[in-house]
């Protein structure tokens, strides 16, 4: 939602409580970033735009790259050529890790970067990056490595997303085949919610150490599996699971779960919204949606 | 030489000996890379287009990111793309090692990369892209971390090369003072002749393993002092230094010293050329260059 070049959606259902303003700025051109730095003066700056599907890295490695990386670095050393005292906040991915060991679970800050996707090398550049410019030119960066986001609102080029469509497309279709089609399911993930998530930035950009990073994640394990069933449980669904070779990806992290030890013991923050709850609104969303649609 | 685009130098003396042709080709322009690929269609890629000062990168660091990792991934995309049976060498550095203590010494290709400079991070994408390249989409990359490079007919970017031409200039007009301005001193590098690192590329290139790093270095350590007294020996020059405030870095890697013991074993490769002997040829060529400028 708005953080695409090709396809920015500022307004609508999503922004009827927001008090701001929005402008269309490609990160990618020098000349547009230091025009709106520089008139605009941000006092924090909340890096959000990125293209951050691993899938579609896989399929275009060289514009995942460029529209994370570059328009990171980008934005940050026009903040250092004005030198404005602005502080930044990196969101790195737990996809940085790679793929580890079940006895090296959970994953902490201080864990190996390991990553084996186009998007991870990419996230794991951007933390290199950060980490230069706050140490040696002195940028007020601070910087996540924030787990598998979920929540009502997204976009379906993720999976419980999608998943969930899927199963309220079902539902309210008679007609239709109890079938859906999946990848691998076994995969295990750190679910959080992203209104969990935008709390912990929120904190983050008011109280977080320049140059450290933090997980955010909700600690829990949960399997792309269990979480279908679970859905399929709440909307009282039996449907067929088809898996799809085409969605089985050429590199696959098994098992991330991480450790919020850190961001918990230092901000005091902690994940509120349990999983179940983030799935029924998640299903919420798409059944108004697919209702409504407007 | 001949690896900028501002600045191609592919005729002239350096190249007499060399039977081949030359083509400008912008390596970030996806259809220029393209072309050539598809029409050349070369068994062997030996990347070594490259903005390779780390000094360079501190000043404009997203040109250096740029012209490092994304011409580089521009490159193996397209191989990817075209399906080649192609080989290629990643050359890397080891300025992707950061600081390390003087008891984690030697560097090894197991040790772990801390990247300070923007010019290190750059390296560090490039291998870690390398990686993702050779071990998922199957592309026959060999990587290598080679350290500081010497030799006759080095850009004075360099310290070694700038050091060698200001003590020639100072050697032939007696009407100059006997001062060199100069950064930190004290820092160790390992100092490996190019010509012994071509002989490591032809190496790599025709027996290296697929998705392996491999440092190449001496093995040896010298401060940028030593080998200043070094020529100011072998020219019976002697002269003061001053150290300039400007060419002290943000940040600075104190001994970077490599083994080069992976492949002196697996390929049998080892340094020939001895620093005095490097030593004297950089201070040759500077002679001959200033006396017969072309």
């Amino acid at each position: 939602l708005g953080i695409d070049i090709n396809n920015p959606e500022f307004v609508g259902e999503h922004f009827k409580f927001v008090r701001a303003s929005f402008l269309k700025v490609d990160l990618l051109d020098k000349d547009q970033v230091e025009n709106i730095l520089s008139s605009f003066r941000p006092d924090y700056i909340l890096h959000l735009a990125s293209y951050s599907s691993v899938a579609y890295s896989w399929k275009h490695p060289v514009s995942a790259f460029v529209n994370n990386s570059n328009i990171f670095l980008n934005l940050i050393d026009q903040v250092r050529i004005l030198a404005l005292p602005c502080r930044i906040l990196s969101i790195g991915s737990s996809e940085e890790y790679g793929s580890v060991q079940k006895e090296n679970l959970p994953l902490r800050e201080e864990s190996v970067t390991k990553p084996s996707s186009p998007y991870a090398v990419a996230r794991v550049s951007q933390e290199m990056l950060s980490q230069v410019y706050a140490h040696s030119y002195g940028i007020d960066i601070v910087l996540t490595r924030s787990f598998n986001h979920i929540g009502p609102g997204q976009r379906e080029l993720f999976a419980t997303s999608s998943f969930a469509k899927k199963l309220i497309i079902i539902k309210h279709d008679a007609a239709l085949q109890r079938k859906v089609t999946v990848g691998n399911l076994e995969v295990v993930r750190d679910f959080v919610d992203v209104r969990d998530v935008a709390r912990a930035y929120h904190l983050l950009l008011h109280k977080g150490k320049k140059g450290e990073i933090y997980n955010i994640c909700s600690g829990v394990g949960h399997s792309l599996k269990q979480i279908l069933l679970m859905m399929m449980k709440m909307e009282e669904l039996d449907v067929e699971l088809i898996v799809d070779p085409e969605l089985i990806r050429p590199e696959e992290n098994n098992f991330v779960i991480g450790s919020n030890d850190k961001i918990c013991r230092e901000l005091g923050w902690a994940p509120k919204i349990p999983i179940e709850e983030s799935i029924r609104d998640i299903l919420k969303f798409w059944d108004d949606q697919l209702q409504n649609p407007n």
